[in-house]
């Protein structure tokens, strides 16, 4: 299976312009399921609830879905890509994963970072893994890595490839973070984050970029360049990430002890 | 709080030996809570079951609770340090933590390690945390980092600091996913790793070094050798494993949403 990474530098509010550039780039390669970063259609700093709403657009009715869903049907792909979602309670920051066939799924934010507490409502729905050309893919959204119990989520509940849209700004961070999910978890992980810089009412964002594909053994299998538009694709291996075995006595989900956890809900 | 990592080259069976050894590399330094690596006194390659019993200790009773208590009188500090006990059961993976008035806490090893299946029990009680000169210690042994939950668990009962006894022999993976631990948690997380080569029975390994401790933002406070036998100190700000605030409206803990994460007793 060839997953592909789209790293974009969309321009704030213009979707059209920003859904036609990261289409253009993959346009000429070939991958199975290909991941866009986190809100790439209408940039990342909404100015308030009020913008974000009117940026935002249902999924599946809305344009964005419509045009990856024409991709897929064209290209013969999957496609997972972020977008601010309008629904009947409010807005979500969603993910969406389409197919030849159409919309199949919308995972909404768990872990809402910083300001978007004030932008968006918290993801109401369990984690949940869906299946796109025969692959269980898990979604988590940016800020989900850096909590242990969104790929453990995921893994737990069967799935091989987390599709992890983002707008990363720390140094590093999720990165790291999404090496060791994929390690701990024995799955593969396919971090997409936009680069460039993105300045709202005075205020200055520069996304890390280096959007990567790491395997069941927390290695690196692409990584992106920091500042440069650009996509990546690899090969990975399905079975790899079914073999949660990492020595003849140990698997990495057989082996958790739950009985002697810390409950979830303490602290 | 000054926290210091011991990184030994323990001789096998040669517990006097290996037991002077340490505390001679400690003796010069000052620190107030010393943690040293995984089974420092014995050597990690048992060739059975019966080989293990026969090295291990009951622990207060020991001879090696006592050196390190004795120790800890001296010099006015604690240690967390690896142990075989020796228990009416059968023998665990252990670690000890003691200070100037004696044994303070076990803590019995819940994720063996490839052939440690076949030579110890797995630890039968709950990650636990106890206070060390006014730190709170959370304990786990090297497989442990492998399972986010082993820190989690620790940090969700208040630990600032967790200690980590370790004989890693994976090329960086203790030290990679002990650095994404402390972050996540934000908490202080000290692993102390062993070098040099163990030979038995054939078969042979080769220890890693590079004990480290990591503080609340995933940096890297000290780092030690990969191959030389060191001691590494850090000072540590317990104020900072405290604040568990990322950006001013995120914290590490308080931000989970154990609702919508799958039930731990899954899979």
């Amino acid at each position: 299976m060839r997953v592909g990474l789209v790293q974009t530098d969309p321009r704030f509010g213009e979707r059209r312009r920003n859904v036609d550039d990261a289409l253009a780039l993959m346009e000429p390669q070939r991958a199975d399921l290909w991941v866009l970063p986190e809100f790439f259609a209408t940039g990342y700093q909404f100015l308030d609830s009020a913008e974000a709403a009117r940026l935002a657009e249902p999924i599946p009715e809305g344009p964005t879905t419509h045009d990856l869903a024409a991709f897929c049907r064209s290209n013969d792909c999957c496609i997972v890509a972020g977008l601010p979602e309008a629904a009947p309670d409010g807005t979500y920051n969603s993910a969406l994963l389409v197919g030849p066939d159409g919309f199949i799924a919308t995972y909404r934010k768990i872990h809402l970072f910083a300001l978007e507490k004030t932008l968006f409502r918290p993801g109401d729905r369990p984690f949940s893994v869906c299946v796109a050309r025969g692959a269980r893919v898990g979604i988590m959204i940016c800020f989900d890595h850096l909590f242990p119990e969104s790929a453990r989520s995921l893994a737990l509940l069967g799935a091989e490839l987390l599709a992890h849209p983002a707008n990363l700004v720390l140094p590093e961070i999720g990165q790291q973070t999404m090496a060791v999910r994929a390690l701990e978890n024995g799955v593969y992980a396919a971090t997409a984050n936009r680069v460039g810089t993105e300045s709202r009412a005075g205020k200055v964002l520069r996304y890390t970029g280096q959007s990567q594909i790491v395997g069941p053994r927390g290695e690196v299998l692409a990584r992106l360049s920091a500042d440069r538009v650009e996509v990546g694709i690899a090969e990975i291996d399905l079975a790899r990430a079914r073999d949660k075995s990492i020595t003849s006595h140990n698997d990495k989900l057989a082996d958790r002890r739950p009985d002697l956890y810390t409950p979830p809900g303490a602290a």
